[in-house]
């Protein structure tokens, strides 16, 4: 029990603190998650862009809540109970995996005009799009990202390479935006979608790259790709602005205590133990 | 470039071979394939299923054609070259990624009976729910199957976990599925559907296990599973006979001889190389 981090908060803390509160009342629609969690953030985003009516519930990792772990045995964050119609009455089935998470809200929510992946035939090639690049953040970004926060002197690649291997795939991503100065900052252009969202919570902790490592992230301000790196900007102001993603966000130093095991590597989660296997994320 | 399997041929033979003659001529949508590639046998048992006009151009992995590095320069099958409206007429934009590709091609082809995915909000659950299980047979089965398949003496897990491990995704996976009493023998029943292309072209290629690994895949005949085995039997029954298949597939002995190398473990292939790593899968 000496890798349990006992010293964290084991509830959100302010802005989303309040989020939580505003959302504690009995619902059928339930989020299962854990406020520290970026791939929990990205389900929990979704939920506030759409003002969907739902019930946050936090779990605490070390004692698991029953009703949970009946709903999905796994016990992975975040997980959603969906309420679906049954012969008596409704039952509460499962979802997990939060890109699949995120799409299932979007298409089960609102209108055409609110929706967070371009929907209708004339927009099938742009959907598919949207998923190639949502396929790299999860592939490839996400990836990269802990492996940079990860790394410590002792590993086979340096930090230089860590930090290549992130902004390399950070670029490529930037130069599939549309254009920023058409009408808006998003990946899509001025249409805010769910694109942004898968990315967001990585955007939002690359502060502790900065805190904790030598020399930071390290976003070239000039050279070649200067121009990427200025639509890389417009975008990063644009998503670390976002309401529905600094109210899903606790107070900073709590993640700065948080991820402290992962700048050090020793924390036990399941995504550290698969960045030092160099396997697939959980 | 002693790794290089020259001895294999450059074509698809077999029923695969007919097919691929039936879609030489020149047409808007391409798909630039290998006829070898399991990634690839899922996008075209998809066109096929929904009978879409297209293209078929086989890619020599050590001479890649130019036009097709110029549509994606990163040179992976499948490819597709998807046709869209621009202000010149028609351009080709490029789609990768399979399961990506495949979900593409069902929603731009064909009406809601055709669906290979349930539509419709009445269905937004249960499409979900076969994401979710079509992410399983990507980052848990097609893995293991690998790990199962390039198991050599050296490695540091034996082949009876290596089995167990295969054999335990699949498990999960047939717990999951429609009832095969209740009118058809696919994950949805009596609906055959994206869930089931997904994981096909691996199946077809469970009898290279049996081939070169002592022992063979080594499904349980009897025991406390008996019944779930009993419902994967006849999963794999339909599966490796349905048409779309049995028509994308060259002659059994083409693939006895292009997974030699994986059987031995000295491949240079890019899946290959990630699943010695135990890194994802390109």
């Amino acid at each position: 029990m000496a890798t349990v981090d006992t010293s964290l908060p084991a509830h959100p803390t302010g802005a989303a603190a309040t989020l939580a509160a505003s959302h504690a009342s009995e619902h059928d629609l339930k989020l299962y998650g854990g406020w520290f969690c970026p791939f929990v953030q990205r389900a929990w985003i979704v939920l506030h862009e759409k003002d969907i009516p739902h019930q946050y519930i936090e779990i605490n990792p070390y004692h698991k809540a029953p009703e949970f772990l009946a709903l999905n045995p796994r016990g992975l964050v975040p997980t959603l109970a969906v309420p679906t119609a049954s012969s008596n009455g409704k039952a509460a089935k499962p979802l997990y995996e939060s890109s699949i998470i995120c799409e299932y809200l979007d298409e089960a929510y609102g209108d055409d005009s609110a929706a967070l992946l371009p929907r209708g035939k004339e927009n099938v090639y742009e959907r598919a799009r949207c998923r190639l690049w949502i396929e790299h953040v999860g592939s490839k970004i996400v990836p990269a990202f802990y492996k940079f926060l990860q790394h410590t002197p002792e590993k086979d690649y340096t930090i230089e390479e860590a930090r290549e291997n992130f902004l390399g795939h950070i670029k490529a991503f930037v130069k599939e935006m549309g254009d920023g100065a058409n009408g808006g900052p998003w990946f899509l252009g001025d249409r805010f979608s769910l694109v942004d969202v898968m990315l967001a919570p990585w955007a939002k902790r690359m502060f502790l790259i900065d805190h904790y490592k030598p020399g930071g992230v390290g976003i070239p301000t000039a050279g070649e790709d200067e121009g990427v790196w200025k639509r890389w900007g417009v975008w990063f102001d644009a998503i670390t602005q976002r309401k529905s993603v600094l109210e899903t966000w606790s107070d900073d130093e709590m993640y700065i205590a948080a991820y402290k095991r992962y700048a050090e590597d020793t924390t036990q989660s399941e995504v550290a133990k698969a960045t030092r296997k160099g396997g697939r994320l959980p």
